[in-house]
């Protein structure tokens, strides 16, 4: 599945699943790139196999242009 | 506050706070590398300025030795 609404629409929330932990914390590191790039850092959680990536803007406790912007970017080519 | 016992009993949690986001990252990988040393993998959430690790047997539901040794080792002197 790709990006999905959370907490009544003030979240984008998507997992990837990898094969290991290691597959799994380097995609982490690649969306933590991305993050310092954009400026914008999203709420990571992960572990063996997976990741799931959490967006929003703290400041409004919802959804701005950025957070759209930085989950189109979050689809390292590596990913499963 | 250190390691605390979380859902019943079940999981140690414990977070760190960090002065941004790369720091965090970086504690995260520092983790990572235990448990990759450990074969024995955390749970690992992290954003802006905070990174929680949560430890616990996903085979038995709940806390066993290798935990509390894992817990133990994942206080990299960088931390805050």
């Amino acid at each position: 599945p790709g990006w999905q609404l959370a907490d009544a629409g003030n979240r984008l929330t998507r997992t990837w699943k990898f094969g290991n932990f290691a597959k799994a914390l380097a995609f982490v590191n690649k969306v933590g790139e991305l993050a310092e790039e954009e400026g914008h850092h999203p709420d990571v959680t992960f572990g063996w196999g997976y990741a799931t990536v959490e967006i929003w803007t703290h400041k409004i406790g919802g959804l701005h242009e950025n957070d759209f912007i930085l989950a189109a970017k979050s689809t390292p080519p590596t990913a499963s």
